[in-house]
Formats: C-alpha cells, sequence, structure tokens
C-alpha cells in the first residue's frame, strides 16, 4: 500500500532555491563573524537532559524535545511510575534532549574544556535548535541560530563589538529597514531602587517587556498587580515616556539615578556605548537607547540588545546581552560575557518580503552539455570535463532525449548557456554554444567556450 | 550544587581547530558538488517515524533515535500498553524520529515535490543523522554524511558521472591513498543464476559482502548454511577468486554470464563505466571493478561504488549506487537513480592520520590590536574599524591588560601579527606592526597596515 509521506508540524524542506537564499544569509553573517575574529564551534545536537533542564524555566522544560532512551526502555520502570503520570515517567525513559538554543550548549562547552581555551574566548555557532512551541509565522519548531559570544572578559569593549557586529552583519545582508534598541540592566536595577521598589528588577524587566504589545497602563496594572506601590508607578511612569536623543536621555536619567552606584555604572557603560560608536564611520548608525528595553531572559546583567524590523511586521530577528554568570550552572562561577544571537529564518522572511534577494543567485551552473547519444558522447565528456577543470559549473543532460525536452530542463533550471554538440560539431570539433537568455548561437572552440565561459562570470 | 556537565556517549564537541578542518573538508566537497551542478536540499531533523520506520530493515529500527511526543505523552495510553513493553509502547508515546540517513529524506523529499522539481533532479545535502548504534573507532552516534544523487533518469552516463565526481572530491582533498571498488547488482544476479541458484542473489550478496573479514572459507559455509548446493558453491569459487585488469576480469565473465539477459546489461554498463571513464584526463583512474563488492544495502539494483582508504585502517569513507525504485515506497514507483554519500567523520580521522591537513588553516584572524585602555582607545578602535573595512579579520584585545598577557593571548591564537598602539603611537598617528613570527616589528601609517596585510594574503 502507498503511504502518503508528509513532516512533521513546525518542520520544513529547504529546497534548492530556498537552500541558495539561506546559504547567502548565512555566508554573509559568517563572513562578518570571521572579520571580527570569532572562531567556530559546533555542538551536538543532543545533550543530556541534566544539561538542558532547568536552564529556560518551567515553559522552556516543557518545550524541551526529549529523545526516548535506546533499546527496552521500559526495563527500568515499574507500573507505579506510570501511574505517576508522563512528568515522572520521562525522568525514567529519557536522558537527552534536542538543543533548545545555542547558548547552555557554549557554556557547558567552555565548562569542560576551560583548561584548553584561551580566554577571552571569541566563539560563533551557526546550527539548528528545536522547540516543541505552537507554530506560527515567524516561528518554527527547527530553526537556526547564529550566535557569536565574547567569553571571559567584563570589558564594555566587547559590548561596543557587539554594536558594531550588529550593524556590519545588516550591511552585509543589504537589509536597512531595522532598528537596534540598547539598554542596561544596571540602568533597570537602579530604576527600580529608585522608583521605591529595590530588588524587584526581575518583575520591572517582565513587566516592561509586554510595554510594546499592551501599553502603559497595562504595564502599570500588572506592576500593582505584583505588588509595586502607586507612588512607585507615579514615579515610573515618566521614566516610560522617555524621549529625546540618546545623549537627552542619558542626561536625564543621570540627574535621577546618578547616586545610585549600580545606576551610574550601566549609565557609564551606555554612555561609552553611544560615544564611542562613532568610531564606526561609513555607515549609519541605529544604535537606539531605550530604556523601555528588558528583554525576557533572566540571566542578562549588563548590556542587552534588540533588532526588530522596521517596516515587516515581525518579532524580534536578532538579539543578545552581557552575562555575568552564565556558567555558574556548571560549576564555573564568575565567567563574564555577552553575545548576540541572529535569527536566520526570520531574517530570511523579512529579505524575501522585501525583495532582498538578487534574481541571479539561484543557480551556480554555468552550463548544459546536450546530448545526441553514443557517436557524440566521448566528445561532450571530454568537453564537460575541461570545462569543469577551467573552473565552470557545468553538466551533460544524461540521456539523448529530444532536443526540446532537454532545451526545456535547461530552461527550467535558469542554466544560461547550452553547448549543443552534436555529430556536426563532433565532425568540425567546434561546440555550438546557446546564450539563453539572448537567443544568440555561436561556433566556439571547446578552449573558446572556456575562456567566454570564464570572462561572463 | 554544582553540576559537572557531560556529553551524551558517542556525540562530540567540535571546537575551533576541528571546525576549520571539517569545514575545510565540506567546502571542497560542496566545491566538487557545484561544480558537477548539484543543488543544494536540506530537510528537517526530524521525519515522522511513519516515514523512517522499516526503510533500514529490523536492526536499523532499533537504531532509530525517537522523541517523545510534547506535553502529557502518556494521556493516550493505557496501563495494558504499559504492559505490552517498550516496542509497543514506543508506538503509543513517539511519532518522530531523528533522520537515519539523508537518502529516505531525499526520497520522501522528491515524492511531495513532484510537481515542482525539474527532473533529472541533481541534489547534494549535507547535514548530521543520528544512530543509537555502539560508538567505536569511525562510528558516532551523530555524523555528518555528504549526498550527491541523480533522480529521474535511468542513464549509465549519471552512473559514470559519480565515478568522475568521487575522483574529483578526492582529489580535491588532497587524499590519494584509497581504492574505489565498482560492481553492478546485475552482475550478482546473473552470478546467481549462473550457478544454479537463481533468484538467491539477495543471501548471495550479504555473504559475498563478508569476504573481506572473513574469507572465502567462511563464505561458502554461510551459502551452504542458507541452501547453496556444493556445485553452486564449487562454481562461485573462481569467480571470488577473479583477478587481472578491468578488461581481462570482464571479459572473463562475459565468456560465462554474457548468455544471461541480466548479466549482459550489467557487464554492458561495466564496459561502459570502465571506456568512458577515460575521457576524464589529468587524473589517475582509481576505478577498479571488483565482482566481490555487493554492499548490504538492499535497494541498490545497478551500478555500487565503494571507497577505502589503502594505508589507513578504517572502514568504507564512501559509497552509494543504482536504486531503480528509491521512491516506490512512498507511493511514487519507477524513478531511478544513482548516488553517492561521502562521510565526513571518516574522511576527517583519515586525513588526520595522513597529516593532510594544512597547518595555517587553523585561524582566519590576521591581526590583534593592542588595549593600552582609555587614552588610546579611540586611536585603536578607528584602526580596528578600519583594518576591517579592507576586508582583513582582526580584533583588539577588550581590557587593557599587561602587554605580556595580550602578547599571549595572540601567540596561543596564532594571530599572526600585533598591532602595538599605545601613547607614542597615537601622538605619532602611526602603528608599531608586529611580525609574531619573524619578531619584527615596524612603524608604519594605518593605511600601510592595510596594505601591508592585504599584500600578506
Amino acid at each position: 500500500m502507498s503511504n502518503k509521506p508528509s513532516l512533521p508540524r513546525g518542520t520544513r524542506d529547504f529546497g534548492p532555491d530556498i537552500m541558495s537564499r539561506r546559504n547567502l544569509i548565512i555566508n554573509k553573517i559568517r563572513e562578518v563573524f570571521e572579520k571580527y575574529s570569532f572562531q567556530p564551534l559546533e555542538t551536538p545536537s543532543m545533550e543530556n537532559l541534566s544539561v538542558l533542564t532547568g536552564k529556560y524555566g518551567d515553559e522552556g522544560d516543557q518545550l524541551l524535545y526529549k529523545v526516548l532512551n535506546s533499546g527496552d526502555f521500559l526495563s527500568k520502570t515499574r507500573s507505579d511510575d506510570f501511574a505517576k503520570g508522563s512528568k515522572e515517567m520521562t525522568k525514567k525513559i529519557s536522558n537527552k534532549g534536542l538543543r533548545y538554543d545555542l547558548t547552555v550548549p557554549f557554556a557547558r562547552y567552555v565548562v569542560m574544556h576551560q583548561n584548553e581555551i584561551t580566554f577571552p574566548f571569541r566563539r560563533y555557532q551557526i546550527q539548528p535548535v528545536w522547540r516543541a512551541d505552537n507554530p506560527q509565522r515567524g516561528r518554527y519548531r527547527e530553526f537556526y541560530q547564529c550566535d557569536a559570544d565574547v567569553i571571559g572578559s567584563k570589558s564594555i569593549v566587547s559590548d561596543l563589538e557587539i554594536v558594531w557586529l550588529i550593524h556590519d552583519v545588516f550591511d552585509n545582508l543589504g537589509l536597512e529597514d531595522y532598528e537596534l534598541k540598547v539598554n542596561n540592566r544596571k540602568i533597570l536595577t537602579a530604576i527600580s531602587e529608585f522608583i521605591g521598589e529595590p530588588g524587584k528588577e526581575g518583575p520591572l524587566c517582565v513587566a516592561i517587556d509586554k510595554l510594546d504589545k499592551i501599553g502603559e497602563e497595562a504595564v502599570l496594572g500588572e506592576l500593582k498587580s505584583v505588588g509595586f506601590g502607586s507612588n512607585a508607578c507615579d514615579q515610573l511612569l515618566p521614566i516610560l515616556k522617555l524621549s529625546g536623543s540618546n545623549t537627552e536621555k542619558l542626561k536625564y536619567l543621570n540627574s535621577i539615578l546618578g547616586n545610585i552606584e549600580i545606576g551610574k555604572e550601566g549609565l557609564d557603560e551606555m554612555v561609552f556605548l553611544v560615544e564611542k560608536s562613532e568610531q564606526k564611520q561609513g555607515i549609519k548608525l541605529k544604535l537606539d537607547f531605550d530604556v523601555t528595553l528588558a528583554r525576557g531572559l533572566s540571566y542578562y546583567t549588563g548590556t542587552i540588545y534588540e533588532v526588530k524590523p522596521t517596516t515587516v511586521k515581525m518579532g524580534s530577528i536578532t538579539g543578545g546581552g552581557r552575562y555575568d554568570d552564565l556558567t555558574g550552572i556548571f560549576g564555573l562561577p564568575g565567567v563574564s560575557g555577552t553575545g548576540i544571537s541572529f535569527g536566520i529564518d526570520r531574517i530570511y522572511d523579512v529579505m524575501l518580503e522585501l525583495g532582498l534577494f538578487p534574481q541571479s543567485q539561484l543557480n551556480n551552473t554555468k552550463l548544459m552539455i546536450t546530448n545526441f547519444g553514443e557517436e557524440t558522447l566521448d566528445f561532450a565528456l571530454k568537453s564537460l570535463n575541461e570545462l569543469r577543470n577551467a573552473g565552470i559549473n557545468a553538466e551533460i543532460y544524461p540521456e539523448s532525449a529530444k532536443m526540446k525536452k532537454q532545451f526545456n530542463y535547461a530552461n527550467k533550471k535558469q542554466i544560461p548557456f547550452v553547448a549543443v554538440i552534436g555529430p556536426d560539431e563532433v565532425e568540425k570539433e567546434m561546440i555550438s554554444l546557446k546564450d539563453m537568455q539572448s537567443g544568440e548561437q555561436v561556433e566556439l572552440s571547446l578552449e573558446n567556450v572556456c575562456n567566454k565561459l570564464i570572462g561572463a562570470e
């Protein structure tokens, strides 16, 4: 019986056209990563669940894909394990899961290899991650992350480099319609103290994070519901409404937070980013200091970054920040780092919508040789081999089908040149080269076909 | 409590040095694939188990990694499912698995996209696969496959292209110590008929496949144990012992199998491969027709290929063949194809053992700028930005640490040049450029540093 195949929900095939565009994005990001001296790392798709569990909050734990233990996985269970339900049962029958992001595996790598690594360690990593999330626009169950981190230095110079890196990546991609918001968790901590709710920066961040979606009123409402006083909310409101240039905003905040030690630190760091960014010339700076940028993830402790497209409706396409204790969870405390993650799948969707991919990118093949069957095959194969040796991507139609069919194939694959090698051409040891765009056909020696196609690159 | 992290058995981290070597292999293979006009495809890591199960034999089914259904996976089970054991239970709690190879997902893709694809479809695919196998030398639980297939044509020209492709890939990798064995399943089918055991080519292949490991005596013993007569074994023995040039072997086989229709077909195809291969000039041909090459996988129906290293002790590093009905399992019969799979992880191990990786490959960074702190930072950052804009991979040491520490870092990372930018250099607007290999240090303008480093590429 035939079995109509399908794909798991939230996963996708990438055919040749999509792949050529995805590869373009990945290559352009990798190029910038290497220009910034980041070095490549890859970690396994499966990690021990002991490494992954508890690192992404309760919700994250539920979104982890767990891999069933091999062999007779029930042999170590008893019927009362079954009775305890899925959560308890999971612990007995699964000890591995699929990677949820690239950050936790990176932290694990750093801890396991701490004695071989030269710190500060600049690594990049481009690999898929998996989340059992509800699929929707811009959200997939398998998607690529593309991360660059500097770990083992507290220096704000590394944060500045991330700001530059973001600019260079989007410049290299030719994507201009984006905004880059930057903030510092230390400033949020100081705000929490300033409004009379010291130590409550956690819930403050969670509430502020929703500002774009639910508005000021609802954010203040949420804060009240988790115990923030009316007075605190009154003091917070003008901060949420803060506007002006980066310098103006920093000046105002300095007037209210400058005496709070952690606030001063955060503001100094932000001033550094704003001022030193200017050393990056030849590019329009997008750096927008936004005191309402909070970013949900709890491990950030300093600068935080977020990029969103401006004209295309889509969530964050890039984000990151500084963390002071990422490896502490694996027994190596006090290693500070800063990093950024580019969401390739969303960047793809945005670039497609904006029409930013080149038309001609899709097929790397330069030439197809026709197939007239046995009597012409030796010359055709000899030509094919020489063309490839000359660095030209080429193919031969594998069957001596009708010419119309062979030309149709070349057309559909958008191959720019067809080399007709029929009995006449073999006789003369010449090739009839057809330019598929112009329709022009010329008779050339094999050597001249090579020269013409190398020139046409 | 600190939690010492570890990796699942049979999986590996690839740090920067390993990655640069792996990328070298992948890039060189991809380059040849594109020269041969293959187009990229990627499929999801997870496939529905209905797609994977039953495609790799019973042993394969056991080696599939199964992914636990999300959420309360036990909700659709009852305690008597539990009592039935792991195999039955799996069906209730897992409907997805990790890809076991790239061939079955490719067949699924072709069936699902048959109306969009231009046939013959030449695709390549470079992605990891997962097998719950017992790890040992050259065998990992996560490893990369690197496949190229032509599907939708029966032409032997495509098989010839695979033979050429194998030569070009290993030539591009600089790996000469290998042997390429080629056979044809049709010849094995004819042999089975010739020795009086028609239709038994399946068990014949399974037994012959072990010839290298267990020797002739044991192969014949196995054949007898599965019902082959003594007479059949007597007739098989001289075929197993066949030696001489490709042409001599083909001539002998033609004398005994030439009257068997399928034998004639297989021998004609092999003659074509041997003769037409010669059109590939400028490379030493490795093609070795070996009638005892069988390859285990049952879906092959024509030419089969296998590459093994000669001086390094390692199993097959590349293999493939022609299949006449790969997509039939998904309801699309009669689509013939031929393909090859390169085992990157084993090729890596072989190349490492033979010392074939370039020494200088490991770090793409050309220059590090020293950090003397605030008063020199503006000039240092400006220089960094201009160097990168000029296409030079560069970094700045993020902290104003002691010079010795900064130079140590550059040394360990094998960065070839260090740009010293201290207060003197800032004063003069010059850079002291140190060549880390020779120890030579020269004072240059920023522009001349750029020029020197671009020249040094």
